[in-house]
């Protein structure tokens, strides 16, 4: 849950991050990394934050996973040494000003694409920066969102055109399994797991027996890096939410309560004959169920300071949250830390966030890669 | 849809507000509050900038509502010349900030409250700032989130203890039919909008009764403002999502898509066989289906800028769209205009939007509350 903090120095609603949890979530990915020898690049779109990147990266890390052309900037401006962009760019000039940040901090950027308009995308802005760009093809392992099939006729046109398109290098495979989101358990999840490895492993042969270097195998998700129990041929994992956990791992057991570092600290303002009222709403939880529209039965559950049981959140205003009473309605003026559903939004939507706990005084980290939607 | 522009200067996914659909809008409500000699207080938490409060307040707004203390710090930095904090206070400390901003800039903050905590703690502020606050008593119409019932002994009980309390001033009651995003068309909402009308004047009386000076009725809602016939016994007015509009007035039936001011423009990045891929996901659009936790039946509607028929945002991952698709999927490169379901995140989530439409350049607008929670 994270320290209870003085709220004239640290007002709510305000997002929270626990100094030891973030620690021991940071070593946990890395552990699973180091025991496989595998790479790790966290996907820094859960943070946001340089500071908590170069934590990764001093962990171990080799750089981090972006979204977007604009959040991969920030990182690569913020000194981390190598950035995914794991979106399919398909017009060049989309990644002009990343590519010129990335030439004055001496960083590697590494891309996706899985079609024609891609790959022509990423030649030209490569042509045009005098750059040999690496390139992943991008593979759909099930979420059925971006890729090529693993067994079409795709997956090796595409990657001939990569390996052929001028300052292009193709480097391998990447893949995520946003799907693993709705199974149903850690059992379900290592399967939908394991299933992706078959599948990345399947399409590298076939690249392979046309000749083509397909040297890496970069796969990724919290719950499939959590519950997968061979990574066997795999070279990278890019989990994101891992760092922080919430709500939704916690559903899908592959994380405790105890181990979720990012929680929002809300007061209570009034109270109805049903409801709680704090002053946390959409605008701090969002109004996310869980990732790709997977779905919990409520908006988080909140955890009283003075102990007592959890409420769930029932219902979100922009500026008001709904905690379900059984019993007695908390006291006016005091705090619940708010587990959220989807650890993602609530960094997004924050200006910053509060690192705490342990021996140090609480600091502020700022969401650097906030909003940085394009 | 507002004007399609240059991705190269305006990149996507953009939140785009045409201009004269934010004239026309803010025209409308100012016509209601004209013909019924009303004030009109749009909430400002819609749109969060102060260049269109200003435009408010120019077509003849008093003055705006804003939902949290910081948020009605930025208007009341920005010149706004009277602020109604809307939103429950508890704790003296949460508004220092506040009404040194408010000294410092001249400017008239009015509060709220419903309890004895929320009376104490304002009266505090105004002792300690040597003021006099004007505090109207926030009643319950249905929402069943925050307020007094209008029938029950704490209506007269915190009236006459806002009017007790040293540095305080009752100005008179407030409401918010948030239930309205509930009805089923407008003239069911119109029918909210009339018992929330009656309610009022009810409490006005019997507060009367007992001798306490109750001069000011405020409601506002879209939904209820836009359906409402009769503002009789009214004196203020205080929509919030007019200014913009969005596929929930729309699905509503107060407003036309013809009148929605801000679109989310997307360039299409993929297709599946059963999906168009779009750059814009829940980090633009929001994942609200509707205010309050109303109901729409997905995450917006796409409009292609080339014509053709348009295409549900079925799911959303933080940075894709998932379009469903009924027939081709349009071009790879192609954009859309998106009606999102709830414009108030939207402008919240975006760093600024872009002004467009006419006969003037496009220019970026900042969201300068945004983040503004405590």
């Amino acid at each position: 849950m994270g320290p209870d903090l003085d709220p004239r120095e640290w007002p709510t609603p305000r997002v929270v991050v626990d100094r030891a949890r973030l620690a021991a979530n940071i070593r946990r990915t890395q552990e699973i990394a180091g025991r496989w020898g595998v790479r790790l690049r966290p996907h820094a779109k859960t943070h946001k934050s340089v500071a908590v990147a170069r934590m990764q990266v001093s962990a171990g890390a080799v750089g981090v996973t972006a979204a977007k052309p604009g959040e991969a900037q920030v990182f690569v401006e913020g000194g981390i040494p190598s950035v995914l962009l794991a979106f399919p760019v398909v017009e060049a000039f989309r990644i002009d000003e990343l590519l010129d940040a990335a030439r004055a901090s001496s960083a590697e950027v590494r891309l996706i694409a899985e079609r024609r308009e891609g790959v022509l995308a990423l030649s030209q802005a490569a042509r045009r920066h005098g750059l040999e760009l690496p390139v992943m093809l991008k593979v759909d392992v099930g979420l059925h969102r971006v890729g090529v099939s693993a067994d079409g006729p795709d997956a090796p046109a595409v990657a001939r055109a990569i390996a052929a398109a001028p300052g292009l290098r193709l480097s391998g495979l990447v893949s995520h399994a946003g799907h693993a989101y709705a199974a149903a358990g850690p059992d379900a999840i290592a399967d939908v797991a394991e299933a992706e490895r078959r599948t990345m492993l399947r399409v590298q042969a076939r690249l392979r027996a046309e000749g083509l270097v397909v040297d890496e195998v970069s796969v990724g998700s919290t719950p499939t890096v959590l519950a997968q129990r061979d990574f066997s041929g795999i070279t990278e994992i890019r989990p994101g939410n891992a760092v922080f956990l919430d709500g939704t791992a916690v559903r899908l057991g592959i994380a405790t309560e105890g181990d979720v570092a990012l929680w929002v600290h809300a007061t209570v303002v009034g109270a109805t004959d049903r409801h709680a009222i704090v002053d946390a709403g959409s605008k701090v939880l969002s109004s996310d169920l869980g990732p790709h529209g997977t779905g919990a039965a409520g908006y988080g559950l909140a955890r009283p300071f003075s102990g007592g049981a959890p409420m769930v959140v029932e219902r979100l205003s922009e500026e008001h949250g709904w905690l379900r009473l059984d019993g007695p309605p908390p006291a006016v003026g005091s705090r619940v830390a708010i587990l959220p559903n989807h650890a993602c939004p609530v960094a997004n939507l924050a200006l910053g966030f509060v690192l705490a706990g342990g021996d140090r005084a609480p600091e502020r980290l700022p969401v650097d890669a906030r909003g940085m939607v394009h």
